[in-house]
């Protein structure tokens, strides 16, 4: 049973996976889960993965089936069981509680020679789609607080599989760093009524310097404390703090700029590994209480992160972050 | 010049550093730099490195010549500076300050095939000293707030050179993961009036299983809510804030703890890369006001984490860590 651990000193949850647990040697990355002809997300490979949970297919195709474009399935070796209880548990000092929650893979194509920044805007729509569809539907579940969709691009991006695939991770508890923007987005708000994040919209619209990109619906920057090089935010320059509530002509708009800025990455960066993180607000039905009026306070955005330098032990440790290239001079790189 | 800027949502504060500026194909590691017949860490090269600020040498020898055990230098691309003013500038939304603070090198040993695990007990204490004469000397500084001293081992713990090093990064902020620890330490100690790192200790001992090591004055063990596997902190099992109020004895101590916890690593884990970061009190001279009663409150320790798995998107975007090993089984292999 996966638990959750709250560490004492900095009250910060940790997931113990003791489903993927392992031992010392095991940690190298398999070399044959890598390869193409064995892959388990390819098109008619379906049996071999846990059954489908949700798909955008063709007419008259079926379930665990070929005819799919994008596919949602259980992580086979999930973080996170829906099985337990939310209740916590004391021992001493130490708080945990079962691991309760949701590991998905959003298989974003059949085809294994297919990138997240190749596909046809037609497809990345689909995507885009397939994401709002599981956040409404696995936000019915009251004991999930939050979800988190990400992505890991490439080896070192952290990806075990080569073949183009999102995450999810549904939880009973708001990570870190999304409390921390709720708590600082909360408190600009009660003493401005504004918004945070369309202040820094469009102060950045105004300064120009670390723009990179902009749609009608959308902005793409390098934010001005950006913790890696070449960070780089998507936020819909409309306020928004919930993803799920975004609608067709959005997720159109989002499509390409999320096509053209991938695009860049790959092409000006040497095609680095990367991750993306879909940040938005927690569950209305169960977060309503403890974060009242989020709609006017949050705003969803997509954080991009290419993993160009390795993180040394000194950012691990301290969240305190050296950053070698100015967002200035990544922003002009980029656009 | 360096900048350090603070994002806005979070009020986290982040080095750009212009200095070590690089343009997208800058960021593959130099192999040529890694190789032993050009080392400028190795005994007599000291007149290709920045002068030494501090070294243990053997008598009658000369500052940057051949003849010290430990040497400690500049780092040639300092992620910041002594230069500059420590005012905060505000833009905006934005704050930032200049980049003001040291950065520095510990040459642990002159000879490259040397690694810390594989000193003999006399150069670790060397080693020990040296921090500690850091400590004292750069806090004599009053515009520094806080020194972290952290060691990079292996390409993928981040050392960009091969030869045994730590180093040593002295700033005018308090890094965002120590002061999470003083906060959480000063609400422990203000609900019950003991230190929670010392009640977190007792009540290790007692339970035994997430136990590693103890020696006289020292315990190794894996942390309750480890984010990383094998994540391993070695405290003093006596109550001290600071580190640089250790004792000759205690030295010793922990030189005796620290060589044989880095070569059960090295030993059991198959040789992985490893960061290690003193978590130390900030500076009394600089901070008593703003952190009264510290020596009380907080307890330093040594926090070590063995890179064995790929730190995914999901956890840098989200500071919510899934760690596959459970402390429990880290314990029982390393012990």
């Amino acid at each position: 049973m996966p638990e959750l651990r709250k560490d004492p000193i900095i009250d910060n949850w940790v997931i113990i996976s003791t489903e993927r647990s392992k031992r010392p040697l095991d940690f190298k990355v398999k070399a044959e889960e890598k390869r193409k002809d064995n892959c388990v997300f390819c098109k008619g490979n379906e049996h071999k993965t846990p059954p489908e949970k949700f798909a955008f297919r063709e007419k008259g195709t079926l379930k665990d089936n070929p005819g799919w474009k994008v596919r949602v399935i259980a992580n086979k070796y999930p973080a996170l069981k829906m099985e337990g209880k939310a209740a916590r548990e004391k021992v001493g000092l130490f708080e945990k509680m079962d691991g309760i929650g949701v590991h998905e893979v959003i298989i974003e194509t059949p085809y294994h020679h297919e990138d997240l920044n190749s596909l046809s805007i037609t497809n990345i729509i689909l995507i885009l789609k397939t994401y709002r569809q599981r956040y409404l539907s696995i936000f019915e579940d009251k004991r999930i607080k939050y979800i988190l969709i990400f992505k890991n691009y490439g080896i070192d991006g952290g990806a075990s599989l080569e073949h183009s695939h999102s995450q999810l991770i549904a939880t009973t508890i708001i990570p870190k760093r999304i409390e921390e923007e709720l708590k600082g987005s909360r408190k600009y708000f009660s003493s401005v009524k504004r918004c945070i994040f369309c202040d820094y919209i469009n102060q950045e619209i105004q300064y120009k310097d670390r723009v990179i990109e902009e749609t009608e619906k959308y902005i793409a920057l390098s934010p001005f404390a950006a913790r890696f090089p070449f960070e780089t935010w998507i936020l819909p320059k409309y306020h928004s703090a919930y993803y799920e509530e975004i609608n067709d002509d959005e997720i159109f708009d989002l499509a390409k700029m999320m096509k053209e800025i991938l695009f860049r990455i790959k092409n000006k960066l040497n095609n680095p590994p990367y991750n993306f993180i879909i940040h938005t607000a927690p569950s209305k039905k169960s977060s309503t209480k403890e974060w009242p009026d989020l709609d006017k306070k949050y705003h969803w955005h997509i954080e991009i992160i290419p993993r160009l330098t390795k993180i040394a032990g000194f950012e691990w440790g301290t969240g305190f972050y050296i950053n070698p290239t100015s967002p200035e001079q990544a922003a002009k790189i980029l656009r």
